[in-house]
């Protein structure tokens, strides 16, 4: 299994679901999972479903720039992110950049134990 | 011990390095570190260090704009940096995204197992 096709399929699998139906990604977390949020600090898949559907913008859309991956010890995966973030009604799109750490599960999928996202206004 | 404050002080003690003396960059890796750099796969202390001190620019000034960190299980720290990177010489500082994952040592400090940068065209 190659690790970038990996990275690339759960990017692509996880903004898709967020632009689709935000809610799709509580699967992807569990009660360990740490999301941090333009700074803010959020632990467990329900709270940081709740966060996230919370956002004040109904629309978006993801374009991805670069995805970047590595072994992270103990089965896991760095994955690094660059992007755009186009909010519905706005002109211009925000970039942003964002890492996951994925562990794997017991049914030989990924979860999200570590998720760092930052906008970098441009 | 405050990981945020961990966190902070590797950072600053990471560009100051960077920009002072790069070659003194190689004791905060180890044969087993990885670096992605623009998308190059890199391994260990003497290849990465290679790979810094070759970069196409002397001088530059790193400035930190955000430090977020988790930590990521079983005793290491993830370490999410967004910045600019002033080359000498140039009109405009280049925007950066970089992520650390620090593990600890015997001796109770850290060493960067992975590193993966980015270049935010701004």
């Amino acid at each position: 299994m190659d690790p970038d096709a990996v990275a690339k399929a759960f990017v692509e699998h996880y903004y898709t679901t967020f632009d689709a139906n935000r809610a799709g990604l509580a699967n992807l977390y569990q009660d360990g999972s740490m999301l941090t949020f333009e700074g803010q600090k959020i632990q467990g898949s329900q709270s940081i479903v709740a966060k996230l559907t919370s956002l004040p913008f109904q629309q978006c859309q993801h374009s991805i720039t670069t995805v970047d991956c590595q072994p992270s010890g103990a089965g896991g995966m760095l994955v690094f992110v660059s992007g755009t973030l186009q909010l519905a009604g706005e002109q211009h799109a925000l970039k942003f950049s964002q890492m996951f750490h994925l562990m794997p599960t017991p049914q030989g999928s990924f979860y999200v134990l570590n998720d760092i996202f930052r906008l970098n206004y441009a």
